[in-house]
């Protein structure tokens, strides 16, 4: 067998091609030789392909055959390119050793810097640079740095001894160490290399040379590394590869100097060459903020040869790249290296407004600038979030279950949220937890922070959907409502106190911090609608109340894709007469207090109808059980018990009667469709009044009703007809022919499996993916807070799959669905309108499986939108 | 086109071959054929194919093309053969006609006698028959009939007419009535219909005919028959077919008569001509009970002809069928014709009997015997009964939870069963509900009656468990623990009062009722053994103690299914100790609550193993929610508060900080074992160190370690290796090499649809198909009563899926989890220990997805053998 290339080599003009072979020379390799290759100064040094590694592990930890020759060889043709050698009294090679996979995995694997010195190199090193405290601390730092990770020894040991050196030399800098101090600790250091590790350290730069590359193959399979690979699912079996590379030094006097650097501003997206360096530094000294670094601009200044050199480069880079750059350089005595380039991080405004402008002038293509942001991080811009100017220190973190920020002062009860927001307060609602009755002082509200719960908790749905800041699950607050007192350890804050909330991050402020506004420019309108050509999805939202819908239609939605009748249920008065529907003791009674509710209910819908201008609105009928809408406080109780005429104690067992053990899989939903079949004819006596009233008005509706939580074909069967007879009426009554559907959720695992069936009879689906995750994992999402964090913490799951659909597990039941539904209905229309609506790995999910569209809240319709077309660009239908 | 043959003639020895077309004749018209074919005498008539039911209905209600004349011709055919003749003067033929669907619908269809009697041929029928009463009265009832099933005549309007006649009369019963006032109320029947339908009475016969085939045609679509196929799954385009039948009379004097008889004794199974007969009379006569007819023998003497002229129809017929027949017949003037013969209904024992000793005789195969009997039924034999002679009234029903009957005094605690028993007294505990606490209680109780929860409630399942009578869900029960009463309306029972159970039916009895032992006879061993010759399927039990343990051995259990560990935490004092873990406030403190647990489930381990002797044994790891152990009264929360060193408000703290909402989706299964993986090292330790133990006494046990609630492979990875690792240091520590398996319950719908990962790590699949109808459907079983009754009756669902596995659904699932699991694990060992492992049409599924075994209660082990082989008859492997 004839041997493999193992090595490639980059430097003086020249690479070995592997710039386009990033699979084998790893991300890291492949950018150094890309730059090499198009005329930018890069550090000559090789590669060791990542199949090194994978032959090294299949090879008991032994280098693969010919691994060594084409090492040695490429260490020769680096003497050469550099006119330095390996242990050279003169002209020492040095060379830095470090990892570099496919994917990046950050701080997980190991480095070793200034390898080639010892004895001798170290004093050609202080010759050369003319500074030999400059050449004695690179050599102690190697050799802890060797000691450490290629030796093993601990870390400890090291940094004990160095400790020792700065007190007996009553310093506390380790760069105020004096030459000779520095000598001393070379020579106690390998003291302790001998006695820990049981051998010398070795002096002979190959030698060292083996040594560090087996430390970086090692390295792969830390635990630790192991464990960043499950996480972020990485096949175990891609090894790394190993970049060697010549030292530069940004250190060794007035004319080096080291930096970093964005191709433009990555805060605003300005097209600005943005960054900042340091003179006579190493590159961590730049990070580290001892010494405050320059802004790039002044360079010009100092060194205008140079600096022209790298408004050339990061230029050319761009150019090359049609994508902004973070770039790293260090200038040793006047000469340039670039020592790293690759795509840099940014705001979400700065993403957007890049993406636009580079289509401006050209670089990039429509498609392309839609591919560049990501949708998630939109949600920055869409919100009103803390300055990020302002430093702050935050006193707990919960769950970030709605973001954007939010100050205000603390009230720990819904009926006071209103009470002090009526006189002009501005509040946020903290809670043990939220339920249904707490939705007006919810709205009412700057934010709401809640104990318990998590991103699927009622406080975080209702907070989302209302686009408003929410922290939930903040274990770290103790609630007492009797006191009013909000406590974090020792610190305890009253009713009034003002707090901020960061829902973007779950962070919980004490006091008031200053707050940015949401900045919606034109590039974000102009991404937004480049996107709206790409997709193949329709975009919908979830909205209970006209203002939720014009929102939404502000943000570009399409239609409503889910509205949730049963908070209407909790506003003013209607209340009352829902509690006297749930105790009527029959039928009749029950109808009697349902034609209170109908006004309400029909009037709700005339506002949203109106709003939504003819696009199609889907409703879904009751859906809670019946003991949400029962009162539990005794006052309450008793008031009710005495408008219906019974005792307390019968109110009292008749709600007790209510109570379910398992709520979440009780008398819910269709059921109750199914066994009150007046309720469901009450609401679709609602909705159709409100279509035929506004038709007369000249105004067309096109109403989805759908039903929620079906099982079975014959559920949807019964109830369907419950709302064609009311349609049939309805027209009959008024006079008016109008348009409808009648559909159903698909949010019960067995659904799925019988969606053929339910299909003949449906007028669409749409996905209620968050029930279909509870029942299909067998979750509760108010209960799962004790071991959900912990299952994803281990990567048992690798997201909360209430946040992003389980595409594996949940996601098959949905395809099968969409499948066995379209085998008997094939132009049945399909939509999802679950949390992960809004969510854009599921998005891409739900467009690859051949849904029709996605229904999300208002706020997240934005990163529907983009991450649609997304999905459609990378998967074309 | 040709005209179909829409008619088939029956009588005088001679048929059209319609015996062998039963969908085209229904069941009853090939069964009089066929009878007619062997030489039967049968009165002579003709059957109208359910082909011409079913042109009927698409032909507008109308007769199809050429059934008017086949039905001429086939009267024509009936006068030549009958010597009489519609409408005739002197031998009027008179007829019945009579619905036949292909199965049958008992009750749900029309029936016309008596036809073609009229004012001439009425008299025809007096001066024949000598009897002038009879014939006006055969006359009166035909109108009536008539009238209301033909016309559509109020019923009620006929029954007023004939009360207010015999009031005029002053006479008590219709048959008193002179032949004058019969005249008179047939003149009145006929005023009666004219103002009521609005047209005349027809006199001519074939209009009579012709109507009477309508509203049999009719009658297959009315709404209560559409019911019944709906709920019985019959296809509504099967139609019914019409037997036009020669009318013969038992009651035209006292050489007339009727009876019904078995061809073998339907209550014992024993090999005797059994049955019963009136002179004189007609069939509904038999059946009314004013009369007290005569065993058959008497017949014997009284008409020794006509008898053995029976006997040697019945050994005819049974040789013929070669099954038990239920025959009708009627001896008109000394002649004996045969109505019907048809499979008779039988007990459980008598099918047993009848099946082996059919197969002495050499009637049938033993594939057919094993066929003979109902799985379902066999139930009847493996527990005591009410003594079937004994006449009681239930005061109310509630669910049959768990089958056999059972008498005893009344206790409202589980604290005092034990307490009554202890001192000797035969118990029945009455509860609102049972909880796992209550366990002792159950288990010296004879029979458990509830007030709340399903078939699959907690009382429901550990009583089948036990073998114990257990009546649930009996909503007209209102229990009081506090005033130890138990109220049936204004039936007040207390503490100590007798009261009967009947878990077969579901039936509440006050006082104590008589009871006949389980009888298990040498032909039930006989036909089990039959049955294991041909099953497929293993059978396993359910088992959570040596002596349930012994029970399913003696049925013939071949290993364990599952044990499940919880139940044993509540003995005794381990409950102490199993708190302590759970309110331990660190690893350390669990562990050293968990070392107190450990000798107790050694010891029961040891205890199942040795039973077991050798038989494969499946141990469920801890899978309920630890609040399930926590203590609910006072008292016990302050000992624990105490034991523990905590304030009571503390341990209620605590207490509360376990509540779910929904425990059923919770914190539980192996998300325990994650969490706590000490938990299951304890246990795994107990069952390992049990195996040790009886290895080194020379007993090989096989284990097989089973995690529950798995939804994830990595679930299962992370728990298997705490169960191997364990084994290998128990090992290790006893110098004892065993084997033993770790695999998983599949309960979760992920878990179906991962199957293929997990199966790469499981050593066997066991569907838990109880939590996997719960979660597949989105059912709390806890609460479902609230609506799944209903669901059931209005044919949402077929049964209770709870009962039954539903097919179409989770059945689906468990067929995804089959074929995922074998994909990448084809000698993957699966089995069911859910509920449905002992429901025989669950067992034919399970059959049939290929499963390895089914797993159930041990009073259900006999019933699971037969269903297996009946499975595996009907669908071979």
């Amino acid at each position: 067998m004839s041997t493999k290339k193992w090595v490639y080599f980059f430097g003086g003009g020249q690479t070995d091609g592997q710039e386009s072979e990033r699979n084998l020379v790893g991300g890291k390799g492949a950018n150094l030789a890309e730059m090499v290759a198009i005329g930018i100064p890069v550090p000559p040094g090789f590669t060791i392909t990542t199949e090194a590694c994978v032959e090294f592990y299949s090879n008991n930890e032994q280098w693969v055959e010919g691994l060594e020759d084409q090492v040695k060889e490429n260490i020769a043709r680096l003497e050469e390119t550099m006119g330095a050698k390996f242990g050279d009294k003169e002209n020492p090679l040095l060379v830095s050793v470090r990892s570099g996979a496919r994917v990046s995995m950050p701080g997980m694997m190991d480095t070793v810097l200034n390898l080639g010195l010892n004895d001798v190199t170290v004093e050609a090193l202080a010759k050369k640079s003319n500074n030999p405290r400059f050449a004695w601390d690179s050599y102690r730092r190697f050799i802890q740095m060797y000691g450490d990770v290629v030796m093993g020894v601990d870390h400890d040991l090291f940094e004990t001894a160095l400790a020792k050196k700065r007190e007996e030399q009553g310093v506390q800098l380790d760069n105020e160490l004096s030459v000779e101090a520095l000598q001393e600790l070379v020579a106690e250091y390998k003291e302790i290399i001998k006695s820990s590790a049981g051998e010398l350290f070795p002096s002979e730069p190959f030698e060292q040379l083996r040594g560090a590359i087996d430390a970086v193959f090692r390295s792969w399979n830390t635990p630790r590394a192991i464990r960043y690979r499950q996480i972020n699912h990485i096949p175990h079996d891609w090894g790394t590869a190993v970049n060697v590379q010549t030292m530069v030094f940004g250190n060794m006097g007035d004319n080096s100097g080291t930096g970093v650097a964005f191709t433009r501003d990555p805060a605003t997206g300005e097209n600005v060459f943005y960054g900042e360096y340091l003179m006579n530094a190493q590159g961590e000294d730049v990070v580290a903020g001892i010494r405050t670094p320059h802004p790039i601009a002044d360079l010009a200044e100092e060194m205008p040869e140079v600096y022209q050199e790298l408004v050339d480069i990061y230029k050319k880079l761009e150019n090359h790249y049609r994508e902004m750059q973070d770039v790293e350089f260090t200038i040793q005595e006047g000469k340039l290296w670039m020592l790293q380039t690759r795509a840099g991080k940014r705001t979400a405004a700065a993403a957007v407004r890049m993406a636009v402008e580079m289509v401006e002038e050209g670089l990039i293509d429509k498609q392309t600038a839609v591919l560049r942001v990501d949708p998630a991080q939109l949600d920055q811009l869409l919100h009103p979030m803390i300055d990020p100017d302002v430093k702050y220190e935050a006193i707990a973190t919960g769950l970030p279950a709605s973001p954007g920020a939010a100050a205000g002062r603390i009230v720990f009860t819904a009926e006071e949220a209103e009470v002090w927001a009526e006189r002009g307060e501005t509040v946020i609602l903290v809670r043990n937890e939220t339920s249904p009755e707490d939705i007006g002082g919810m709205d009412v509200a700057e934010g709401i922070l809640t104990a318990r719960g998590g991103m699927t908790s009622h406080a975080a749905v209702v907070a989302r959907g209302m686009g408003k800041c929410c922290v939930a699950g903040c274990s770290a607050a103790q609630i007492s409502e009797t006191d009013k007192t909000l406590t974090f350890g020792s610190t305890v804050l009253k009713e009034g106190d003002w707090i901020t909330l960061n829902g973007t991050t779950g962070e919980v402020i004490v006091g008031q911090v200053p707050m940015v506004e949401a900045q919606v420019g034109g590039n974000f309108g102009t991404l937004m609608s480049w996107a709206d050509e790409y997709r193949a999805l329709g975009i919908r939202t979830n909205a209970d109340t006209p203002q939720d819908a014009q929102t939404a239609l502000d943000f570009g939605a399409e239609g409503i894709g889910l509205t949730r009748t049963e908070h209407m249920f909790f506003e003013g008065d209607r209340i009352n007469a829902v509690r006297q529907m749930i105790f009527a003791s029959d039928k009749e009674g029950r109808e009697e207090a349902l034609a209170k509710i109908l006004p309400y209910q029909r009037d709700d819908f005339i506002g949203i109808f109106k709003t939504m201008k003819g696009l199609p609105v889907t409703i879904r009928l009751l859906d809670p059980p019946l003991h949400e809408f029962v009162p539990q406080d005794q006052a309450t109780i008793e008031r009710l018990a005495d408008s219906m005429g019974l005792s307390v104690e019968a109110m009292k067992a008749r709600i007790e009667s209510l109570e379910e053990i398992n709520p979440m899989l009780g008398h819910r939903g269709c059921r109750l469709g199914v066994t009150y079949p007046e309720i469901y004819a009450m609401q679709a006596r609602a909705i159709f009044e409100a279509v035929a009233e506004l038709a007369k008005e000249g105004t067309t509706v096109l109403p989805e009703v759908m039903i929620p939580l079906v099982g079975t074909v014959q559920e949807l069967q019964i109830t369907k007809k419950i709302v064609i007879d009311v349609a049939k009426a309805v027209m009959k009554e008024t006079g008016v022919e109008f348009e409808y559907l009648v559909g159903t959720m698909i949010e019960i695992p067995r659904a799925c499996l019988v969606a053929d069936q339910i299909a003949e009879e449906a007028g669409f689906f749409s996905f209620g993916t968050n029930d279909l995750t509870q029942m299909g994992f067998g979750f509760s999402r108010d209960d799962a807070g004790t071991f959900l964090p912990s299952y994803v913490e281990q990567g048992i799951l690798e997201r909360d799959p209430f946040q992003s659909l389980d595409q594996t597990g949940i996601g098959s039941l949905v395809k099968i669905g969409v499948e066995k539904g379209r085998s008997t209905n094939p132009s049945l229309k399909i939509g999802v309108c679950g949390e992960h609506g809004g969510d854009p790995a599921s998005i891409e999910f739900f467009h690859k499986v051949g849904l029709d569209y996605v229904s999300c809240s208002p706020y997240r319709v934005p990163i529907a939108r983009l991450a649609a077309a997304q999905a459609n660009i990378r998967n074309p239908r």
